[in-house]
């Protein structure tokens, strides 16, 4: 099936907004065996939505809308598209009931221009929102399929997969579909990978790799093109076995898995208690942790040291440490790890110290200087990292490889 | 002047890069007067790219490409372009010269395929690529401008800079300009926002209205469209002033101001040291006041204190306050920040403690609910709201709430 995709918003065209959308789209779709042929954005202007959703149902006859179904004015995507469908608006009293008991929910008050987004063009199946108050809309008729979601990612990303992918899979019958797998590696540079790697690429065709470098490490995408689902799924999995095996313990996961819900997960199995102890992350190493759900049963808590005086007074940290090696060393990172493992009552625990930037460098501490401490059961061991990046990546990557370091302990080779 | 934008590329349409050059492309014309009426993007396809551009070319007479201009076989957006344009293509050897001497820089072997880079449309002109081997072209004729880039983003941002805006701003004169400027927002709903703003769109035009909703807040950008420099900076003043006071304390800042460098100034100002005690932030308040460089001079630290325990024993929340109101409460919130002001000896502190779900939500305390303490100068004030979303979104506006209370106890209205 081919189907052609329009954006709606003046703020993506003047470049104030960069469209994730619209990758989302394209690769959610093709997975189910739908292709996006074309994609095409234009401002929150009734004749430019028009011409753009005419014209993509005269090429194709399937178009996903994204955007302008909001409250505001300037939503004028639903009122055109029904235009186009000969469809009149009508007021949908089951539509508006969620709305209302989505603003109770969140006790917030119903203003008047919320009404709008009960009216639904006739016809239209109303696909449910329960990520916000825009319901998305499923119209068919005479100009064909018009799909309409909400801009906002996360509401676009919800209906996609409730509503959305599950309709059009039934329809294509999953023929022939484009889909990929993410293998996630830490803490190696993308040459090393490389040549642990080696002719993989050769070995793994017509399954194809790319290297996609980020913040958190290097990920390993591997595509299957045009092939049945059950050939893809297959290929892929013989692919991402192969690559793991040679990368090791650097690759820690798949796709959407974080690194904190497997230190979580190992130390669970454990039945070991984590406690953090952060300088230079601020925070950001405790918010990793409890960014995942349940992980309440493992992590108890941590303290953020950020000024030295802490360190001693919350983290028992000696001043003849900090004296002898200053706040950013392997002492002091032990000691940290150490201090917070006896006070919050953990057999568990990580301290991060380091120079994020962009001032506090040294020539013999630069910017980018990060010591860290692990201490599971007993035993505490320490290391040092130059982490390169602007302050919000050295901060990331820091809080990163603390992870990564924990997973190692927990789980070693 | 109007122009379209058309971006060549398969792996776009399928998700697989995200087109970060659409943002960059129209947020650099508009600020020297040219305005991206719409955005296509299409497949490395002959007919698809001759469509597009032919109805660009149709709808305003000057289009913008970019992608295809590679030396793969896959490549095809010169040929398609000159054949509309009726331009054969020829053997330009200042451009094979240049190709061979970058080659020769970079030490790669030159291949038969890359002569293709050195075909050039007749009439047009060739716009040297220092940052890669593929020219931009400027082909202007019968069906009016078209401005071909390669896709590569550091390659097209050289080109767009240093040959494409120069010419651009010269033919529009560089006296009409597109600009905008956001007032940011928080702890508001942007149906609650609309009504409070009531009927400013109309006020303030020709300057229009965007409302932004995002994680930490809803954001107005104002926009003034086709104007002379000056005016349109009094004009957005004006705009900007008038929304600021309809909406009152809840906009926070301009543009780029983040909500955490507002608080940090706020208590420098006033010589206040500051520390954190968090539950179900675990962390996220501490990394927004950190990611801050400079934050050290106001920011202490904090507590994490995930486990009800670590409450009891790290910030000297009292048994029975647990038991009568629970750790989801006012009282527990107002005793985490007075715990935590004593412990960390700071004169200003911040309290947060609530249910990110999704589990943990009872019909009395449900997930979104959380409450918040500030303390300033030895008083505590506390609140509590209800947060939409899911986990991450509760957590992330959580913290953003808990800064948004701590800033307007600085700065009283």
């Amino acid at each position: 099936m081919r189907l052609e995709a329009v954006t709606v918003g003046t703020e993506l065209l003047l470049g104030f907004t960069v469209d994730t959308n619209a990758a989302e789209i394209g690769r959610q779709l093709a997975a189910v065996g739908v292709r996006v042929v074309r994609r095409t954005s234009v401002p929150d202007d009734a004749d430019a939505i028009r011409d753009a959703v005419s014209s993509a149902l005269q090429r194709t006859g399937a178009v996903l809308i994204t955007g302008g179904l909001g409250p505001t004015r300037d939503d004028i995507t639903k009122l055109t598209v029904a235009e186009l469908f000969h469809a009149p608006l009508e007021f949908d009293d089951a539509v508006w009931q969620a709305v209302l008991a989505r603003f109770a929910r969140i006790r917030r008050p119903v203003v008047e221009s919320n009404r709008t987004q009960a009216m639904v063009p006739r016809g239209a199946r109303v696909l449910p929102n329960q990520w916000g108050t825009a319901p998305g809309l499923w119209l068919e008729g005479l100009p064909g399929l018009a799909i309409m979601l909400p801009g906002v990612p996360r509401e676009m990303r919800g209906l996609l997969e409730r509503e959305v992918l599950p309709r059009l899979a039934e329809r294509v019958g999953g023929v022939i579909v484009v889909r990929s797998r993410t293998v996630r590696t830490t803490a190696i540079a993308e040459s090393t990978l490389a040549e642990r790697l080696g002719e993989i690429e050769t070995e793994i065709a017509p399954v194809t790799l790319a290297y996609l470098p980020g913040l958190m490490g290097v990920d390993l995408r591997v595509t299957s093109w045009e092939a049945e689902p059950a050939e893809a799924d297959l290929r892929l999995a013989v692919a991402v076995d192969r690559i793991r095996r040679l990368a090791g313990a650097h690759a820690y996961g798949e796709d959407d898995v974080d690194l904190a819900a497997e230190v979580l997960d190992a130390a669970r199995e454990r039945r070991l208690r984590l406690a953090v102890a952060e300088s230079c992350t601020g925070g950001l190493l405790g918010a990793r942790l409890t960014a995942i759900p349940g992980s309440s049963a493992v992590f108890r808590g941590g303290t953020i040291a950020y000024d030295n005086g802490i360190k001693l007074t919350e983290l028992g940290v000696a001043e003849s440490v900090l004296s002898a090696h200053g706040a950013v060393s392997e002492a002091t990172a032990r000691a940290m790890a150490d201090g917070v493992a006896a006070r919050f009552d953990v057999e568990l625990s990580a301290a991060v110290t380091g120079i994020a930037g962009p001032d506090g460098g040294t020539a013999e501490k630069p910017v980018g200087m990060v010591c860290f401490a692990t201490r599971v059961a007993g035993v505490t061991e320490t290391a040092t990292m130059i982490i390169p990046g602007d302050r919000s990546e050295i901060r990331g990557r820091a809080a990163q490889y603390a992870l990564f370091q924990l997973l190692r302990r927990l789980r070693p080779a």
